[in-house]
């Protein structure tokens, strides 16, 4: 008789943002008339730009001619894009990361999903709280997190690292490291940073205890500040201890095209086994590879013409994060974050809870956020609003939100 | 300290394809004058048509105008795309499955690895034998396979069902059960099938021990005879044992363009639990939808038009698998499969080992085909012929096939 994987059972309820989605078409059942603007979901809204598009079109048509069709792509990624990566990500950033140690995938989620597989149940694990809900329950199912603790709204083998107002959102070291450590700078939810110094001593722990460090930069073209590292291998002996992931979702509009990579450098050696190759194999055996034409629309990222439509797109949802700081600072509202980030992370007034504080605005402002529980326990109170909607929707949301406050 | 899942280290060797990929790379090195012919890793040739095309164009089209953009696709896959599936591929074969037991992916082979996470690690395994790998290599490294036994190049843990020309290359019904059992028919790599009736025998036998069969159907666009069945779900019972898996690579070319899906019937109740709800819940926590644009591109296929392309493209392959064996047949070489797939599996002359004759071919004929260890110790003394090359290069491979034998 099949067993299930009992695992699934101890996540509580749903994804965040299907638990979401069901609210809101809840509200819009019962108000259809209702113009209803949404900084909830970390999804953008401008276009693809031109050089991804017409990428986009010139590898199609290769694909409709005998001698130019692509099959299946190489597992890892093809080496034009590797190669860009490479170069441009790390080498003109002084750091030192070659093609053959970028793994191409269809975006970051999936690769933060499926890291975790590299390693045995028995490790213990350590998250920021709060933070993109991801790393927890694909640990969770997997049986690494031990049993939700429904009063602390925790696991019990999971370490929190709290980021609070306290900590300016980047947590203390812990006193023991967990084995896995999950880092997301510029942070999802709470738009912090860490600075190069405070990150430096991460890896130093990390390379002491014989962690692993899972970065994950996906937000990385939003840093503003000079002394704000765009990746963890700017640190001196971060290949010796951690792997960074990285996405094109944000930083090019790629949500709805799929691409991101990870980075898993050969130096990466853990309890006498190379992670490189190791997710070399994860990649070769259950994943085919990224599509050629998407493959082809991130190249185009890197060339001139496309770096300098990036910088457009980052800025206009920029200027949103400065919209919303600005309307909303003489509120009743703490903000935090939208600086380094295209996030706000703001605390809700009356000691409300994240999700009375998302019920409020749906119904009063008609505005869509995401409340701060759905990133854990530490999120209780705070709410977020992202940078990624249309700027005059943003303007109008802030306007609303003011007038019910 | 991190420890890594050890279970890595039990797959023997790398994974077959890059094995040969390896091989082939050497001996061009050392012979750059010769002309070798591929009908080895199953990935198609022919060029992606003109609906597919177009569906591209039209769709990144769409991607360029903030009017029309789309960011991150529903996790389960767009209605469009689900609705148009259940309706042709399902419906009018009389099968009842609807549009929301659909889960679009990006390929057959992600499904097949990551399906079983929904299972115990304490179930037993079952699986054809040969069979592509992916099925016994995804268990190895969740830990569900035991452990690797050298002299019988077998898991301790997984049942291997046998299929040889004695039994049609279709397994016999294991006295016990397998909790989990793939079957893959039209087979890769035997080319065999299992008439409804057979088929029926299986879905009863997992009714009644309670197992879950998961059925790869991935080649079923090549079936030509009219008792094989194109889904499980032409069987009786289907629905409360089975999941099907799903993909446009061989249907309609998609190799290079990454779309599948797998069939998870709302009637798939396991051990108390709704395998539907665990796999929606495990694409949302750990999946983020197929590319838009690849989605609409798949769409395209079940036009008319495109259904009529489709059609073309495999009987292009089919009459490749017919030069095959029609070339061969008269030689020292037994032929299987052909009829309902694009694989010819022939057992080797001369009591070669399948590595053996691969050796011979590459290095005699310059013919790369596949040998058949790399599909499971029953594979043994077989060999892989694909019909995925260019019809010319197929004259061309049986013709220096036979000149060699």
């Amino acid at each position: 008789m099949l067993k299930i994987n009992t695992n699934f059972q101890k996540l509580p309820g749903s994804y965040l943002f299907s638990a979401i989605a069901k609210k809101i078409e809840n509200y819009k059942n019962a108000n259809p008339d209702k113009d209803i603007i949404r900084l909830g979901i970390g999804d953008v809204t401008r276009p693809l730009t031109k050089s991804v598009i017409d990428a986009l079109h010139t590898s199609v048509d290769e694909m409709a001619h005998e001698e130019t069709f692509r099959g299946y792509a190489p597992d890892l990624g093809y080496s034009f894009l590797r190669e860009a990566v490479a170069k441009n990500d790390f080498e003109k950033r002084g750091c030192d990361i070659s093609a053959d140690e970028i793994f191409v995938s269809d975006g970051a989620k999936c690769d933060s999903g499926n890291i975790q597989e590299l390693f045995s149940l028995d490790n213990t694990v350590g998250v920021c709280d709060p933070v993109y809900p991801v790393y927890v329950d694909s640990n969770v199912m997997a049986g690494r997190a031990g049993d939700y603790i429904a009063d602390l709204s925790k696991f019990s083998n999971i370490t929190y690292m709290l980021c609070s107002a306290e900590n300016n959102f980047a947590p203390n070291l812990p006193e023991v490291m967990p084995d896995i450590i999950y880092l997301c700078f510029p942070n999802n939810p709470t738009g912090a940073t860490m600075k190069k110094s405070e990150l430096q001593k991460w890896v130093d722990a990390a390379n002491a205890s014989k962690s692993v460090i899972i970065y994950d930069a996906a937000y990385e073209a939003y840093i503003r500040e000079d002394d704000v590292p765009h990746s963890i291998y700017e640190c001196n002996g971060a290949k010796t201890c951690a792997i960074e992931l990285r996405s094109f979702s944000k930083t090019a509009g790629f949500t709805g095209l799929r691409l991101g990579y990870a980075v898993v450098p050969k130096d990466l050696i853990m309890d006498g086994c190379s992670l490189h190759d190791m997710w070399a194999r994860r990649h070769g055996t259950k994943y085919n590879g990224a599509p050629y034409i998407v493959q082809r629309a991130g190249e185009a990222v890197y060339f001139a013409q496309g770096q300098e439509e990036v910088k457009g797109l980052v800025n206009y949802y920029m200027q949103n994060c400065d919209t919303i700081l600005n309307g909303l600072k003489d509120t009743n509202l703490k903000l935090f974050g939208g600086i380094n980030a295209p996030y706000i992370w703001l605390k809700t007034p009356d000691n409300m809870t994240g999700w009375d504080f998302f019920d409020f605005l749906l119904e009063k402002a008609n505005v869509v956020g995401t409340p701060g529980e759905g990133f854990g326990p530490g999120g209780n109170g705070y709410f977020r609003l992202t940078a990624f909607g249309k700027h005059e929707n943003t303007v109008e949301a802030v306007k609303r939100i003011r007038s019910v406050l």
